[in-house]
């Protein structure tokens, strides 16, 4: 435990890597706002995206689904639609899985087996003084398509009806159908350059506190170097939020944020184009006392917010 | 799929099972009637009962639960006692889980994987015209514990009030702490003496219609020969209901039904002491197109009711 995903010795080529994520209607999505394929295709990305923070390959699959009578059969196809694309993406197998009556609410519980070489499993209690922290893609988008997602409903002029079209659907994009960071992942692993790692559910705040309390360890982040995407910057200033405290809090962006060693990085920007997305520094471990720090634009250094990503609630 | 249990093949020396299970409050158990620790117990037997099925050895648990805020930490603790008293005693290993909110009701999701010799795995589907169809234990005592404990609530006065506490105490025992049948699985499969089986978790004659339909056959139960507990026919005769109806219809026994070659039941009677309880012969294997009958005491045969255990909705 510790980390989201178990490891199990298997034979000398291979350990099992098996994680389980359950996804709760009214918490994680709501019917009727969410196309049933989106619900079934994100539920299978948390999973790929905690085998890929382990630097795995992921093989099979399990569905259990807890079922209400206001589902018809056909919108349970397409939670099965989005699981298998989702599956197919990469490879993975649907093997088995269980259904159930609900009585309220739909309940989405999958659970995924993947393998990596033994000794080869990225960990989150590896993170030591001195190495560099960085992470893929770019952050913040998840939250930003939310946003865009839940304020149609609500107001009929949004400050954000500037955005065109191209950078609406990009950002609600990146919210509806993440991509779990698998090759990053792999390739991490197998050239052991990552000495820590994690996947980006919770919000970079939320989960470097978490990769840092494995490690035994404090951090700093540059909130300057933060990855933030055109989309991203052009909506922030639309709707007067700060980009970078979008990325830092946003959840759902399932990007990995790792450590690596100082005499590492030249190695990981050789091999920085095999890893099927950009890599940027964000900052450095520190020593557990000194905390989770931001160092902002002007300099100063400030507690990072620990407001980690809540699902909404109503 | 087919089977609730999936086989990935690992090493030479291994095969792995994986095998997931949902159970869901208002379906499968009430908040408030059921100790908490019984729901958490019984959600992990009917994992390790499809492990049992296959021949099969439990090692590895995750666990998935959706939890409202109606539910206090300390209930959730005695959800999880419960498990792990189910892990403890077979040598299960908690090695991961997720959890999350639930707006309405509690859900636990349960992934156990086991292992089993490779090609030793007993199937659904091998079962062949003239097998002999066996069960383990006894029959529709977990019915009847159900309905003495739903019973309670609703009426005063009840039919089985002449019930003695210990029996009572047995029937509701059978149906809140069911005993997986994993030695007699384990057996069967080593000495490779089940063409087929299958868990009673639906009821026999649901499971049974399951396990014909996979193998392509169809099969004779003998009525007079389902074994029923003294409890269950005190009770069956005090409450007017017939006892081998009982056994035939109600589910959650989680006892085996297998089918065995004539040439080999003489084999099975030698080693029947090895399997941990009971063994009785119930009826056998015929054509798929003589369906599936009941031979009544007088000698009558019909089509075998199909009723097979609803979990009780309201």
């Amino acid at each position: 435990m510790g980390d989201d995903t178990a490891i199990i010795r298997g034979s000398s080529r291979r350990h099992w890597l098996v994680t389980t994520d359950l996804s709760a209607e009214g918490v994680h999505f709501r019917n009727g706002e969410t196309d049933a394929r989106d619900i079934g295709y994100k539920a299978t990305v948390a999973n790929l995206s905690d085998v890929a923070a382990m630097g795995g390959r992921p093989h099979y699959l399990l569905v259990a689904l807890a079922i209400p009578k206001l589902w018809s059969p056909e919108e349970i196809d397409r939670v099965y639609e989005g699981i298998m694309r989702a599956c197919r993406a990469h490879g993975v197998e649907l093997i088995g899985g269980d259904t159930s009556a609900s009585k309220q609410g739909l309940f989405v519980s999958i659970t995924l087996i993947g393998s990596v070489p033994p000794g080869h499993a990225l960990r989150r209690d590896g993170a030591r003084t001195g190495d560099l922290l960085y992470v893929t893609g770019t952050l913040g988008d998840s939250r930003a398509g939310l946003q865009l997602l839940t304020r149609r409903r609500g107001q009929t002029t949004s400050s954000a009806s500037g955005l065109s079209s191209a950078h609406r659907q990009y950002l609600i994009g990146r919210h509806l159908r993440p991509v779990p960071r698998l090759q990053a992942g792999q390739v991490l692993a197998a050239l052991r350059l990552a000495t820590a790692a994690i996947d980006l559910s919770d919000g970079l705040s939320g989960d470097l506190s978490r990769l840092c309390e494995q490690s035994t360890a404090g951090a700093e982040l540059d909130m300057h170097t933060l990855p933030c995407s055109v989309p991203l910057q052009t909506y922030s200033r639309l709707t007067r939020q700060d980009a970078a405290t979008l990325a830092l809090e946003g959840g759902e962006d399932y990007e990995l944020l790792f450590s690596v060693r100082p005499g590492n990085t030249t190695r990981l920007a050789r091999v920085a184009q095999r890893l099927g997305c950009r890599v940027t520094c964000v900052g450095r471990v520190t020593a557990k006392r000194a905390g989770l720090t931001l160092r902002r634009p002007d300099g100063r250094t400030v507690p990072v917010p620990v407001a980690s990503y809540e699902h909404f609630r109503s």
